[in-house]
């Protein structure tokens, strides 16, 4: 333990003048094996990779991992094990993972970890346990993979205010609708991307948003400066999208992608993951395939904007590595305050509003009075010819309003007897 | 000095812990006044400005400046005095602000520096004398003001190998080509930028290609790790472009951006400066008016894109205070070896070639034959409607091939007596 203290607080200039941080692989899967790929190839100056610790070491083994470094199936020893001065924790989710990332920080070592989920909730408590033992904590690599989001973020824009986030944070999701905005509906891509592995066999994380919810806590704690509960984000799957929808947003110069989003305001913070309607001109409708993008708007820069590849394992395994090497070279966080705040929906937006009903005289009429008795101003209602009469798509927009005031106006048609489906609400970003 | 020496050398988690950084800020123009604004109304924790130097204070002073903070002409004094701890140098230009950067980190001192010239010429050398004293030299502010491309670069990308640099560096020259490319000649637009106090009086700096050509070679050494000398890079000024490229660059699914480029292939550096085609869909022709955009492609990572508001007062503020930040949570900079390498502008790429002729039977068989002498393919022949024979500008395009190649064929060229100009010649980026 005194020997990770006094790495921790070495003062350095360059990684070349004292040893090299030894280095423990938790999790030798895509990422893990591209993070040892590039440590094994790249050889960076003040990195050595000791330890790879994997559940199965016979089926993982890789022959072109040095002899000097020693596999394990053996977590717990790695945790306190004076030989180790980073963890890289690839494993994912909150038991055990999460466990050994707090036991090593509390035995004085540093972490670095792609974690997500982790991150979103226990950051703070964490980085206050690192803090306390001399250790460090890093996680450049749990948004976004490849682009430099939170780095830049700590490191370049901790001098503005950022007011909001606009964020294609999930691979999942903007490969189905970039996919599906070229045509196909939801099943047929979904199965598309499972088949080239871009999906999980179970997709929910993904397209149910739980994924880049984690990421947009993150980025809110670190851009905005407050705690949000993960959990307490709004979100909505990308599954009730369907052709029809890319269909009739194509008619209004837009696309759909699913857009993780914040906003601070008058003291109020609001934030949610969902699909949403871009302007086809806009940056969030460039980015295809698995692409990632940030936009952040800050009071004094204006907005900045981040693109590339945001998951994948040599992506991935770049903010990894970058990070064991700003703990070889000293380079400290940049961990302005943050406060715990609460987090609601409502955004002030136009919306995109779907009704599938069974035709019949009068339901435009219920419909727009529903809305007028929330005082929400219709923009244009939309219906595109050769669909049957028994399930017949049309498309209500309206002027920017309150998330809630809409909610009520919707709350009162659910029950019609005309509707056979619910209606289907989406933010137009504009 | 060994006061100094303490703060630099503190290991505070957080800078709550200690005195606050105190500023000297060297320059109260557009990013001066910025810097103070952001630290008078933010308060960022840690920071303290306590010193303005400015030629004239008479002329400068502002009512909203604190009383604490002390006004100055006397710039030496500052360089050596014990209650400062760090400078801001915004004056820009070698002498005396190279001068002035060289002594407070000779005193042991840190440095935040937008001067891109300096850090072009004498970044290294400062960044060994700052290492020897235990100061800190950074310049985030450098490159792409307001974009955190210099941070994500040290901190996110350090540990892919950047292979190419694309950039739109320079906010003059592209609110000037991107104004052309709706309409109006270089001349027009230029009066129009001056206006707008988006160009000097005398813009040969930013048209000229000096500006980016420094900035490119800072980008170089952090992301490639080649030490180039700025004026080595082989630079074209936007001058030469006219409507009428933009017209031909337009038929061929074009426009014209200034980019800076820069490669580097089995040992080999190249590197340029000057209006480039690139196709109208591309990352590069989405920046509009002042903007820049940066894209790096790494071995690992892909292309990573980053774009913003590139200069301007608040923007580039926002590099700078963060950049404080940063020295004030101790957070060195990722400092990779980097190596002195020779550039050249040998790159492999198709290219735009216009010639303005008066016309006479045999021109096109000349170049042609001039052309294939050099083995380079020709792609296209364009030849719009509605100009005079004694000036007729038509466009040769040719496939992918060395820069030098392409150069020999056009010197055979240039002396014909049917040439009204020198051929405009540019790359296009694919």
């Amino acid at each position: 333990m005194p020997e990770a203290k006094n790495i921790s607080s070495s003062v350095a200039a360059s990684p070349n003048t004292r040893r090299p941080l030894r280095i423990a692989l938790f999790g030798f899967g895509t990422v893990g094996s591209s993070v040892a790929r590039i440590l094994v190839d790249s050889k960076p100056e003040g990195l050595e990779l000791t330890h790879i610790y994997n559940r199965n070491v016979a089926r993982k083994k890789a022959d072109w991992i040095p002899a000097s470094v020693t596999w394990t199936e053996d977590a717990e020893a790695l945790l306190t094990s004076p030989e180790i001065d980073v963890i890289v924790e690839l494993v994912g989710g909150l038991d055990p993972a999460g466990v050994w990332v707090e036991r090593a920080l509390a035995a004085g070592k540093s972490v670095v970890s792609a974690n997500k989920k982790l991150i979103a909730l226990k950051g703070v408590e964490l980085e206050n346990l690192a803090v306390s033992t001399g250790g460090h904590l890093k996680f450049g690599a749990a948004v976004a993979g490849g682009i430099p989001v939170i780095p830049g973020l700590e490191q370049g824009l901790s001098g503005d205010r950022i007011r909001s986030i606009l964020g294609i944070l999930n691979g999942t999701c903007n490969f189905i609708l970039s996919k599906m905005q070229t045509g196909g509906e939801y099943a047929t891509v979904l199965a598309e991307a499972q088949a080239k592995g871009y999906a999980e066999a179970d997709p929910t994380e993904d397209v149910g948003g739980f994924d880049a919810r984690s990421k947009l806590a993150i980025l809110m704690r670190l851009a905005m400066r407050v705690e949000v509960d993960p959990e307490g984000i709004a979100r909505q799957p990308i599954t009730a999208v369907s052709a029809v929808d890319f269909s009739y947003a194509r008619d209004l110069g837009c696309t759909i992608r699913q857009v993780a989003r914040a906003e601070q305001k008058d003291g109020a913070v609001a934030a949610s993951v969902g699909p949403v309607l871009v302007a086809a001109q806009s940056p969030l409708a460039w980015s295809r395939g698995t692409e990632n993008m940030v936009i952040l708007n800050g009071q004094y820069g204006g907005n900045v904007v981040f693109s590339g590849h945001g998951a994948g394992g040599h992506p991935t395994a770049v903010a990894v590595v970058s990070d064991l090497l700003a703990l070889a070279y000293d380079s400290r966080r940049v961990r302005v305050p943050s406060k715990p705040a609460a987090v609601d929906a409502e955004f002030e937006s136009a919306h995109y509003i779907r009704f599938t009903v069974k035709d019949r005289p009068g339901i435009v009429a219920e419909i727009t009075g529903a809305l007028a008795k929330e005082k929400i101003n219709i923009r244009a209602i939309v219906q595109k010819e050769g669909f049957a009469e028994s399930a017949l798509p049309f498309v209500v927009t309206v002027e920017p309003c309150k998330a809630s005031a809409l909610d009520r106006a919707l709350a009162a048609i659910r029950s019609q007897d005309y509707l056979i489906e619910p209606p289907l609400n989406l933010q137009i970003l504009e």
